[in-house]
Order: C-alpha cells, then structure tokens, then sequence
C-alpha cells in the first residue's frame, strides 16, 4: 500500500519524538512491502515563529493532501500566563481541529503491567483499566459564538452551542466502538444544568434503540470526575462534549500511571490525526530523553484507524510491549535503571520490529 | 448569644442527618450559653410534592430570616434521567444559591488519619492534604443567557457569563482565606480557550499586588484535573469558575477516602448555607444508617463562618474526632467493625461534647 503521511513535529519535545516514530514507521513499511511518503510541516509555536501563524495555510495544505497527520505536540511557554498575547500556539490547533473537520478526539486509557505500580491510584482500583473516550472535538464552548468581552472590558461571555448532527455524528461512534468492545456506553453530560446537555442526552436516547447490544448510560460530569478516579474500571466507552472532554480526558490520563505512552487519534470524515496525549515538555526539548513512546503507539493507532492495517498496529504495540520488558526504556519509567536516550529507544524498536 | 438556624433539610437521607446535627448543635448551645432558634423548611423534591416548587417562597423567607441555613441534601431518582421534567429538585437548589446571592461556595478536603486508608490514591500522594476550593456559585454558564433551543428544537446553547465584579469578590475571598493559610492561591481557568477565563486570569492577577504575602499561580482546568490526583498535596486555595468548581471539586472529594464527611459553606454578603457535600443518597433514606458527620462538621463550619465562635466549631471537630478514634461510627466507615445507626453517633457525639 501507498500512504502519504503528514508529519507536524511542532514544539519542544515534539520534534524528537516524531523522528523516533518516523524510524518505527519505515521499518513497519520495509516488513510489510508499504511505500510511504512522508511530508513535514511547522504548526504551533514553531509555526508563529517562521510565518506569524500557529497553523500556516502551507501546513493546511500538507495536512489535506496526506493520508493521515502524525503530530508531535504544540505550546512554548513564551506564549504562556500572557492573557492579552494576540497569536498563541494553541490556535493553531484550534484552527487545525476545525480545517480539517476533525470532530472526534479518540483516547483510550489503558494499563501496563510493567508501568501499572506508577499509578498515583492503589494497584487494585487501576490494574486492567480499559476505558476510551470520545470527545467531541469541533464544537461546543471552543468555537460558539457570540465570543469576547463588552465594550469597556467589564464583563466576558463565551457560548456553548451543539447541534443534533454534531452529537449525532460523534455518538454513533461511540455507540460503534461499544460494539466492538464491552457494550457500555456512558453519556457524560450536565443535562441537570445545561441546555446543551440536555440535547446531548436526548439525541443519545434517540440513537440507542438502534444499537440494543449495547447498554447505555448516562452519568453527570461531575459524577464521573468521580468515579474514574473511584473505580475506573467501571467504564467501557464514553462521549462527551468537548469541554467536559477536555477535563476528563485529562484526570483520566493520569490513572494509568503511563501517561507518556497514551495514544489518541482525531478523527474526521476526510481527515485523520494522531498524536501522543503528553505536551510539548519544553524543559526537556534537544536533550533526547522524552519518552517517544505515546508518539509511537498514535502511529499504531494510524495503522489501525486510517489504514485499517492491523497487523501493523499489533507489531508496533508488540514491539513496544517488548521494549518495557526488556527495560529499553526513557528516563522518566527506567525506574531507576538503565535509561537509554529518545533516539536510543527509536533505534531499538526500529531494529527489532 | 442568640442564633436563629434555618434546617432545609431536603430529600433523601437529609432529615436523618440533619437531625443529628440539631442534636449537637443544641449540645453546643447548652455548653457555651447560647439560645438557639430552629426553624424548619421544604426544598427538593420534598419541597415540590408539596407546593409544586423545589424552592418555594415560603422556604426563602425562612433562609431570608436565620442566621445561617443548614441543609441536607436534595435530589430524588424519579426526577432523573427525564431530560423533559417540567421541574427538577436541581432548580431549587440553583434558586437558592441565587436567591440567597451565595456566591462563594467553600470546599475543604482534608484526610483523617483512621479513614484516610480508604482513599483510592496511595497513601504518600495523600496522607496530610489539605486545600480548600473557592467556587463561584451564582454566575457562568448555570445562569448566563441566552440558553435554551432553536425553533425546531435541533440546537442547543448556553452563554457562559462573567464579570469583573463578580470574580473580583471570589477571588478577594481566596486571597484572605490564603493569607490565613500556606499563602498560595491557584486560579484555575482554561484562557487558552474561554474569554471569560481571560477576564478571570487578568482580574486576579490585577489583584494579586494587593496581597503581596500570597503567591499566585495560574493553571488550566485540565492540568489540575491532573494534577489533584497525580499530587494534591501541591495546592492550598484554589479559585475557580462555577462549572469547573463543580467538577473539580466532586473530583477532590474522592481522594481523601472521607467523602461522607466532608462538609461546605456557601456565602454570601447577608446569607450563609452549610451542607455536606454527600448526596442525598436515597438508596439509604429512612434506613437510620447515613453517616451524620459530613452535617455535623459543616454545622461545625457555621459556628466559624456564621458566627466567628471557633471555640464551639472545635468542640464539634474534637468529638467528631474522638467518635472516630473510638469507632463510634455508622457502616460506611465501619470498615467491618461494629456499625452504630445514624441516630447513634448524633447521640454520642452530644452527649460527649
Ligand atoms: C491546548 C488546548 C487548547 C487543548 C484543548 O483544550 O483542547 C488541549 O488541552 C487538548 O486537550 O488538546
Ligand atoms: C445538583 C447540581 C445542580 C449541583 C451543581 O451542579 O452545582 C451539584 O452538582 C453541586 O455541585 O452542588
């Protein structure tokens, strides 16, 4: 098979790691007779710095020709804790999220048995964790308008707003992966407090008579903030809108206890994105020590999600299961033993493949 | 001194425990000289089988009367999972914050050395937290217009709203409750998304000379999502937005392993409401089994707010403490050890103050 692939490295860490993947994804294609082409764009910071744009219509233009975008991660802490900044890296993103119709952020958690005792939660509550989220990811509180401030400044306003398609189109991908997975689906949503809520809850209860295998439940928000933590073991597919997503894709992160090994995908009709769920790491930039493996898995999950080439997914996931065995690992799970560098680590897996 | 309580004690286990709470109070009363005036009104779902309204004016006279209102909790299972109920127990509640201008909503976590091995969190990450959640209770996206539908009923929103006014009088009360604390204040918001987050990010860091001993920090919502499980014991006063207070702080409940003790206030300039920030647990109602203490520590927390006694707002903390040392306990944090009925520890806990 023939893929064109977009690669955004954009800040920080972001580079490094894509370099790692970019070698893992070469060496998939040589054991599996594909041919890929690769094309490398700025986004975020890096982006501002050479156009004055987090998302240059150039990389729009890369992103739209590929197949699929591989990305690194976005945000310079020049551009942090200034509220009146006029250009931030995370427009860029925004932009990019909307261009390219990507509605539904895709992150699963999931656990390690190497890396399970770093969970900050007791063994018994995390061990066999297996839950994915799906966000909605071009709506919402992000992009509804009328959006700023009144005239002397005084008071700010931002809109929450969804449509029935919007919930419609992210839900029946829940619903499909419950389907393929243990058959509950959890609608997260404040239809206690929220209009918007309340439309999700409704379209939802809608689409369920369709899809009778699979059970669906609808819990708070704030109830989940709860529970993942409590017994996180309880969920099987959730989805949510995008600002409720944010938050507990987030909190939910964290519980595996291996947040740099999270991958996600975004996905849209045209398009598809993949990208490691952890940030740009500025303090560890150029030191070739971040952890490539959340990159690595997002290009498993590309094999699997934009190519639909599963057995190239599984030999990714397998050689990295093999690398944390074999203690081929980063600084930030080597434990106390060996570390071995980003580039290392990318070199190793490209080679036992 | 003489206080008049209002006791809104609402649906679910609520009377149980509020009852409980009377009995200390009144024991608190007898001990230090005062005379207590208790006047009894209907909210929730108590309140709408009753007027038709689960927040009637006769109940707001009451509250408009007291001193200090405590209150049970509110919420029944067969107004849920109606996304078209006409009246909802939740909008009595939201009338009240309003009604009664509680702005500011005060959520304590903290552990207690004999429960603290309940929490889901290891116990190094949590042993000895202790941070305080300031959230804005009356303004955002639970009040904003417009919300609602379109015509055809295919779209939803909601208007997130905030002014300066409004966040300045928040965060004034984060940055003296800091003061009186380890002096640091976290103002979680998401300004990189929401302008309202902008106009708080700038309010408080116009207001932060003003308080030079406090060090400020700003984070975004999905951060401390994060990092309230990864280590809580980072944050001292945080000051947040209504929505993700309400997240966040359902959040923190869980990691001390004592939810069902926790207690809360909500202030504002003339009135003040004290509740446990359990629910109101109808599974149980009736049963004589609810733990009493999440109430009573918040009638703890009225002494000290409502009516600057600490004296008296540390009997009740000491008898708590002792009823806990002693196992005098109900089944929830019995742990297999005999378990008194609810109306056993409120007898305990008076007689012993
Ligand atoms: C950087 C920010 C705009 C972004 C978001 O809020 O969506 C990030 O937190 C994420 O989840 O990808
Ligand atoms: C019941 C609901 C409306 C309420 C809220 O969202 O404020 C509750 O979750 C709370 O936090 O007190």
């Amino acid at each position: 098979m023939e893929m064109n692939i977009a690669l955004l490295p954009g800040d920080g860490i972001g580079p490094e790691v894509i370099a790692q993947a970019v070698k893992v994804i070469q060496a998939v294609a040589k054991k599996f007779g594909h041919t890929i082409h690769f094309e490398t764009a700025p986004v975020g910071a890096a982006a501002i710095d050479l156009t004055g744009d987090p998302y240059p219509e150039s990389t729009h233009a890369v992103c739209l020709r590929a197949d699929a975008v591989l990305f690194g991660a976005i945000g310079d802490p020049k551009y942090d804790n200034d509220p009146k900044a006029k250009v931030r890296p995370e427009q860029g993103l925004l932009a990019m999220r909307k261009k390219l119709g990507l509605f539904a952020n895709v992150r699963p958690t999931f656990t390690f048995p190497s890396l399970v005792h770093k969970s900050p939660l007791k063994l018994d509550r995390v061990d066999g964790v297996d839950f994915v989220f799906f966000r909605e990811l071009t709506g919402g509180i992000y992009f509804g308008e009328p959006r700023g401030r009144n005239e002397q400044g005084t008071k700010a306003f931002d809109t929450n707003v969804y449509t029935k398609e919007e919930i419609t189109r992210l839900a029946r991908m829940g619903f499909e992966a419950a389907q393929k997975r243990r058959k509950l689906l959890t609608c997260v949503d404040k239809a206690n407090v929220l209009a918007t809520s309340r439309l999700w809850r409704e379209t939802v209860q809608e689409l369920a008579p369709e899809y009778p295998d699979v059970k669906v439940e609808y819990e708070f928000v704030d109830a989940v903030a709860m529970r993942l933590i409590q017994w996180p073991k309880a969920y099987d597919v959730l989805i949510t809108e995008n600002l409720f997503g944010d938050i507990l894709t987030d909190e939910a992160s964290v519980i595996s206890g291996s947040m740099g090994l999270m991958p996600s995908a975004s996905l849209g009709t045209e398009n598809k994105l993949f990208e490691p769920i952890h940030g740009s790491y500025p303090q560890a930039a150029g030191k070739d020590i971040a952890n490539p493996l959340g990159t690595i898995l997002s290009a498993a999950m590309m094999f699997d999600y934009a190519f639909d080439l599963k057995d190239e997914a599984a030999a990714i996931s397998d050689v990295v299961n093999r690398s944390l065995s074999e203690g081929i690992v980063t600084e930030d799970i080597a434990d106390g033993a060996k570390a071995y560098k980003t580039s290392e680590v990318g070199d190793w897996l490209a080679e036992n493949l």
